[in-house]
């Protein structure tokens, strides 16, 4: 923690800081400059917010923290990546490449199956699908709920894909965990931190949605509530942060990709559907994801998107989806991946 | 809703949309331009998120929305102002403007009962403070619970002040029912539905936060979630939005308050101390929420700042809180209002 | 300047940082922590960008400037309030609070004659106009040019107001110049680099707009090319940031008034007509930054807005403005201002 | 146009529109509806902001305008894409991939000189420099002016790779046009409408670089300038727009070339290293570029990036340019296009 003095700080304000360092336990060094004294605290034996405090003296112009406010998620921490196993299907750790797809709701027996079959069929690893839905008004469908939880059940009976869907609240985790293979947290819950602390006690696996307009660090931490409680499978989700830019449902921001790798050393998935909000810039933007590094891209499809019941506009049809996947294959080798290959079929 | 064709649409890609229209039960009207045909739909037969369906037909450039997607928040359905009897105090209206203060925790029963008299004395007239405390990262402090909750209502018997307190997650609305006379929705879960829902069913006033990266529709669409379960007592409250400009905590957005007095009859509350993270822009905020026609302010005192547990740095003294209510006083007589007089004391 | 190494550095890696230093002439101290070593160069002999060099060496993680980034407009250079004199109006200084008034943009003899009568007999002391218009589109009005820089010095002389004029490349400054008191520079010219020397070369004062998406350091370095070219009379004029809101034309960010007046001894004006884009909240809003302690504020009127060239719904009515400048007689006296009285009239 | 009537206009308030559009010689059809009035205006006689002063009527509610508001650079207008040649190097048209690479200013003959060496080694076909930097602080660098494009001029004999340089101000166009291939317009210029005017009317192609906060639309209207003039050689640059996340520079908002691709007929080039701020972001970037269909790049490299005079740490070294460029290769041609090859030399 450095912090830094105004230029009109006295001595007195100085050693104001050094003595309430000292009660708290800590060691400040002192450089004095030609016009003002910055002082060093050096180490982590202070709490995350202690640089509120010190910015409350007299005379403190700015405290800069040094370390980072995480821990466990970072590559500091634990340097290889993070492979998660789902079913077979592996997750992160810079060889396989892994497609999610599905609907955005599941909305029948017949749609899911369906659906499931033909992305099964295309290429993809896991099969999406929403029953709890999170909609911003309360008059728009809301999801089947554990109907839906059970389509979806069926569907991976059917095609041997592993299911990915959202939980909501703390007291939905028990039943979507019965279900599921993997836990969705969603952009609205990236801090609803009763509800990671929930998915951090359980075994299954958690994808944990960036919030719309969520810092870099504030999702590190958001990951760091779940890692806390000792799941150490969580991988992040890039699916657009809120702009200015009103032609496009939200602006994706690929450039977190390679960053994250950097500071973190779980997998990272791009939402490209969500990502953009309009099917005609999902395959670009999945390329795109593939091309910068991403372990993994998590796309709607729809085998009838103008009569789906949330998101059709983004939706890929069957049609779509196949064109995609031969895109994908070719970029994802030229970047030294492969897209993940089928596991032994349970059909 | 308003349907306009591409230039490129044909004679049946009009007729689809129309035989659509028509299989849905809705009745279209069609305007043949120079250049394009756009087809009118007015009405409300159809669900929220119909316009995603049509936006997807061959050759439909877009669809525009005419109702708005919210309807019991709306000053179109109750012309009114609401005016919320918070124990006597009331809150909306136009005549009273009403501060809501004390510190961002409830860190101990000293603090605690200090800061209530402080702000009694002060003539605030609600006393604020977070038992159950949402932080970005899971190694801050993260509230007393329940204990907090008992030493409100302990300084609330001591001073007649009501109390408004965060609910985070909907297991926790029963217990801070019990000891809250308002219901505080934090900025992370404006759009956590279970709770929207959950606190809708309550009987108790709920203040709803402004996402901090929410629309005004989209604000408006949560607090129905609320109204839709019966709770008509809700109030908004702008704590400040996030942009690109670092020196500040949040952009306090106060044209909103204006705004939102056209759109609904629900109370507008404004977060000036959220709203900047810096406690001495709170006094100039708080007069600019008064000029600009807010309903009241919440704002954090805290008797040591430098030694709070929590957002210290955004919290006001006793001295310069006494200081912004004569402020305060003159601003809100010049507009015409008055500070909230003290109801019949308790004590 | 702090140098913060990475926890991987070793001995050569801070002693590369250190030779460097001494190469150019500066003294770093090394403080040792346990986990990190972190290196402070206090002093101010180092170019602007210095810091880009350091950041680049190797196992150097961050690097965090502490002197400010701009000198000439900082209170730390000058205490007192800047005072500017604009033919005995006082903008600036804590007492007076100023009213610029006038129609977006010039557009015809009448119609800038008559507002002018409106806007001086209602309270204004400055008339406001466009002459030259930065449009989004080219073929929108793009202002009148030389004869609507005629028609303000025919109000003015007609009124005795001094006119504020937009002023967009530096080949314009002359003719300008010649017929304004106050060269404003616009949102979109905030960084036009060439265009602020050359207005800092004029002897007339500058109202400096805010860039719409202009941090508030990156406002005042622009603010330094004018200074440091030796035109001290320079004023701020916060007209609205971009969001992602859509439903109002920016976003007006009211904190920056007192933010500023702790950083600059420059005068701050508020526009709140393109602060918000809508007539209905242009009151509200000028009373609420006179309230946050502005020195004046700049609004849109015309005699007729729904034929206006240009900004029509931003623009107050004669009857509009005059309920305004009661308001704000209420709401400056309130803090201890008036709104400046006429300075003897030349009619 | 389609002119909604709130749900309290009176059917006089309905003829007051009417006779309005009348007054202007256009032609206005009613749609009545059970809550409200809807009037559709189809065609393209009316001004750009003639919305503008229909939204000012009384019980108009809202107004939508359904007309692009370009035309020029519209696909509608030209379907086929434009294809710029530049010395024989073609961008734009989907077949070619283009590098430009060079440093962010020109500093010195030899750095010049060795560095497009390097580019030109490693397979870029433009050199990019700058010799006119705009910079936030005036006291940073500021280019070296005419020395710096003669630089570039010889450099462009020894390598035969055209050149791209930014021009700041509309009297620097005839110095900058007669030493430069291209001139570039940077972000902060991209609303400078007497620049814009100024470089449509030079024969040469321009690169406009997409403001740090422009809507796509701003952008698509500020390129309508250029080509309104005669200029048909346009193409758009994005660069990164301003976001709330501190840990990059900007943002990439690669969904744009997708977007574009649709809207517009012009080239689309990305800037990654604007774009992140970071050298190691640049690959991972250029290369989702590439994949999102971009028809070129524009990085900076440098010979010895720790010791640039500007942005050093966004800069690649030689030896990262090389393997970037491997990289490209083969991502450019998993779409199926090629990174265009050199020209024959002038050398």
């Amino acid at each position: 923690m450095i912090i830094v003095m105004t230029t009109q700080a006295t001595e007195e304000d100085v050693q104001h800081v050094i003595q309430r360092l000292q009660r708290d336990g800590l060691d400040g060094q002192i450089n004095r400059g030609a016009e003002r004294v910055v002082i060093g605290l050096i180490g982590t034996g202070f709490p995350g917010d202690y640089q509120e405090h010190i910015e409350m003296l007299p005379e403190v112009e700015s405290v800069t923290r040094i370390t980072k406010p995480y821990k466990l998620c970072s590559r500091d921490f634990k340097h290889a990546d993070t492979v998660i196993d789902v079913s077979g299907v592996h997750i992160g750790g810079g060889s396989d490449f892994v497609v999610m797809a599905g609907p955005c709701s599941v909305e029948t027996r017949e749609q899911i199956n369906e659906t499931a079959r033909v992305v099964a069929d295309g290429g993809a690893r896991l099969l999406r699908g929403g029953a709890f839905k999170p909609r911003t008004s309360p008059y728009s469908f809301q999801g089947l709920g554990e109907e839906g939880l059970e389509y979806l059940a069926e569907a991976r009976r059917a095609t041997g894909l592993p299911v990915i869907t959202e939980v909501m609240e703390p007291d939905e985790v028990d039943v979507v965990e019965r279900y599921a293979d993997v836990l969705q947290i969603g952009t609205r819950n990236m801090q609803n931190f009763p509800l990671l602390r929930r998915v951090g006690q359980t075994r299954k696996p958690v994808m944990l949605k960036r919030g719309m307009s969520a810092t870099i660090e504030e999702w590190l931490q958001a990951s760091e509530y779940i890692l806390a409680e000792g799941n150490k499978d969580v991988m992040l989700c890039e699916r657009g942060i809120r702009t200015f830019e009103p032609m496009m449902r939200n602006t994706l921001d690929l450039a977190v990709v390679p960053m994250l790798r950097r500071l973190t050393h779980l997998p990272v998935i791009v939402d490209p559907s969500h990502g953009t909000g309009a099917w005609y810039l999902v395959t670009p933007m999945a390329l795109a994801a593939a091309a910068a590094g991403a372990d993994g891209i998590i796309v709607e499809v729809h085998p009838d998107p103008d009569n789906a019941w949330s998101d059709g506009p983004q939706a890929l049809t069957p049609k779509n989806f196949n064109a995609m996947m031969r895109s994908l294959e070719a970029v994802v080798a030229a970047i030294g991946r492969r897209v993940a290959a089928p596991v032994a079929a349970v059909v």
